[in-house]
């Protein structure tokens, strides 16, 4: 698929380069906007507005919306006020206050001069609600039904007023006041069996809807429970202004699931594409997070430098300080990706902390004493006795094992609680993922490991 | 939301403990199908059929498809042939597969001998094709036109036909050996201006499909750019077999979004929720990547037993070991979990990685001078100064930042590199991610620091 569409690609690119625009027209003009989208990522930018203005009119629209922010700042710089006006005239609204939040300044005011006054009025309305609530992500079109209509009536006012709507197929009937009062879909008015039923007899009253201010992770998680094609969205009155579509919540579930990455990943998130972002953005995500654990890891040099005698007594014993570590810190990421995951699929909930606690304690003992055993078996056969290390005695192999059960244990009850704890102050949990948790457990395996030295081999 | 939701359910479960069935039915009545289902969860297993049986015919079906795979089977077994009918034949072809998937061999006898013929056929093309593809989670029902259809003939159709569809609002327009050849939307049909218009005058030819073997995150992603409320599947010889809807889409997004986080947190991933894994389950998905990284950290120990003698000459070198090699994991984590979310997102592809590889040495050399530099004036000031450690001297201090940069440098250079060459050879680059990449990186940061050490403080 990916490399047919490459072949397209250099096609299209040499027929722009060669002046080919009759046939280059008559091939873009089949294409899906959002593929067309794609090609102008290939272009130079002189070459951008050129191809633009091959498309017709509907499409342009349609590929304007998928385009880069770049790409669109390049052109609606080129576009005489006409040409604006003509593209905002067939833009969706929720796409409109997108365009808006993304230009600079002296762009957001050409595209405000330039929308029609109730398009201006409903991306001022959108760009007012907080950054990822409800609010910020919905449009304001969506077609309105009233209760006394019939059926036919309904079916005549989409007709009328559909065009400019981005779903039709769920309607909503709002009371005179505008309050919510229930919804027919076009498949229920469809399948009516009589034309002059009305709206009230035919819908659905027990309505599921969102707030403004509800956060855009809950509304698209509630729109994939219910399966709905657009969650109504109401205002602190119970009026409704707006809905979210389904495309819309297919986006941010990946901005939110690659957001929890990043986090996880130890990074600011960043909403930019990678091929986008420069080094120096890079870096500005990635710097504050590994200079705070670098400042935090003085603990372990702390623990390191007080046991120093124990070291110096039996150097052997340093030679398994990294896969204490390491494996204390994959049992606790483990812990805490799972966790983590639960809590923001909701499938988890502070409540259910006891389980988990319970599960996870099981799990650890499990998984310590499997490592133990083979851990033991492995030191001896090989450190011992292929390579021949006489300072790895019978006891030194004793206190790793234990040592490595005992940091299984904690580093999963450390990794299972920390996300919880986030929670339940409010944190996001995935802060408290693998960079976070190793350098705890980093601490406490040293710790563990020193004190089973001390006691056992009485150093 | 959530809060109000448990008021509601214990207020439920009281009702049916006082046998209120009556009132019950009527609450129950007007509730969404996916609340009621997660009702259930709270439910003993005597109470479910019980509580079950309340539900008014249509409701009980929906309500079925959302429940755990327990209750379904615990209801089945209390089926008469009768009702087990009256649910199946509720039952859209791709739940219908869904559950007898995850049915034991004796209860999906009785689903087969009780489904009627077609569904029977259904589910059997269904099951036929690879977990994961799109086959298997395609459904076989959808609205067909034929080209010649006028509008007003393609509605009635629709209205005869649309009851036992998942979604009536794109039809598909397939030829006489049943090639998919067009689509028409419920939209176009309902916009139409003259409903003697033929459906091959209206339809859009310019087709998005995707294969009966393609993968499943492929069709979500393909779904969700190109915004459609449904991907038609085709087989080998283009002939129409199903449609993959847009809620399907949803939950394989969540799915695939979960595996990765479990495989980069170093464990197999699994399809059981938490709460219903027990702790042997956890083990098991678990042990084997501990395992595995547990003895690979031998080499680790092989490093460190190698330079010994230097690290007894100079015991605060030990001091240091954790912070350097918790330092280059993270690092070499932040790499792969960006890179290895760009590859899934189809934003990255194998031919960037030049520009990946540049643009994480210069953000690694930015990261590593800036972690040197401070690290280099804490440790003067902290560890030499404060703590009075006469052990650390300038030349121990500067070994340890000069390793440290580094070891920035190749953790990052490793982590964009191990995830694109996993990539290169079909493997999932998620199992790159930060255990892999730490347990290498810790390696690599050990052999840096020695080397460092042996070089400049001439041990």
């Amino acid at each position: 698929m990916a490399e047919r569409f490459e072949i397209v690609e250099r096609a299209i690119l040499s027929m722009l380069e060669g002046k080919k625009y009759a046939t280059l027209r008559d091939i873009l003009s089949t294409m899906n906007p959002s593929d067309v989208a794609g090609l102008f990522d290939g272009l130079e930018d002189k070459q951008i507005p050129l191809m633009y203005r091959l498309l017709p009119k509907e499409l342009a629209a349609e590929t304007f919306v998928e385009m880069d922010p770049e790409a669109q700042e390049l052109l609606i710089r080129g576009f005489s006020d006409n040409e604006l006006k003509e593209v905002l005239d067939e833009l969706y609204v929720d796409d409109a206050a997108d365009l808006v939040e993304e230009m600079p300044a002296n762009v957001v005011k050409r595209i405000l001069k330039n929308a029609d006054p109730e398009m201006r009025k409903s991306i001022n309305q959108i760009l007012r609600y907080p950054e990822y609530s409800a609010g910020s992500i919905m449009t304001t079109e969506f077609v309105s039904l009233r209760p006394h209509m019939t059926v036919e009536e309904a079916i005549l006012r989409i007709r009328r007023q559909g065009v400019d709507k981005e779903t039709i197929y769920t309607c909503y009937v709002l009371a005179k006041d505008r309050k919510l009062i229930g919804l027919v879909t076009v498949k229920d008015l469809l399948l009516a069996e009589d034309d002059e039923m009305t709206i009230e007899e035919l819908m659905i009253t027990n309505m599921i809807f969102v707030n403004t201010m509800t956060d855009q992770e809950d509304v698209a998680r509630m729109l994939s429970k219910y399966n709905f094609l657009a969650m109504p969205v109401v205002d602190g009155e119970g009026r409704m202004v707006g809905i979210v579509t389904f495309d819309d919540a297919l986006d941010v579930m990946e901005e939110e699931a690659t957001e929890d990455m990043e986090i996880m990943g130890g990074m600011t998130p960043s909403e930019k594409p990678y091929l986008r972002s420069s080094a120096f953005d890079l870096f500005k995500n990635r710097i504050p997070w590994l200079m705070l654990m670098m400042v935090s890891a003085t603990f372990t040099g702390l623990i390191m430098t007080a046991f120093e005698d124990a070291l110096a007594a039996q150097i052997a014993l340093s030679a398994f300080i990294p896969m204490l570590m390491g494996t204390g810190g994959n049992s606790g990421s483990q812990s805490s990706v799972t966790v983590i995951r639960g809590l923001s699929l909701n499938e988890l909930d502070f409540s259910d902390i006891g389980v988990i606690l319970w599960k996870e304690i099981r799990t650890a003992l499990m998984c310590g004493i499997a490592l133990a055993v083979v851990c033991f078996g492995k030191i001896w056969l090989v450190d011992h006795m292929l390579m021949g290390n006489e300072n790895i005695t019978l006891m030194v192999d004793l206190v790793v094992c234990c040592a490595l059960c005992v940091t299984v244990v904690v580093a999963k009850i450390v990794g299972c609680l920390l996300p919880m704890a986030a929670k339940a102050v409010k944190l996001d949990p995935a802060v408290m993922a693998s960079p976070f948790i190793s350098t705890i457990v980093d601490a406490l395996s040293l710790l563990v490991y020193f004190l089973f030295a001390k006691t056992l081999l009485h150093i």
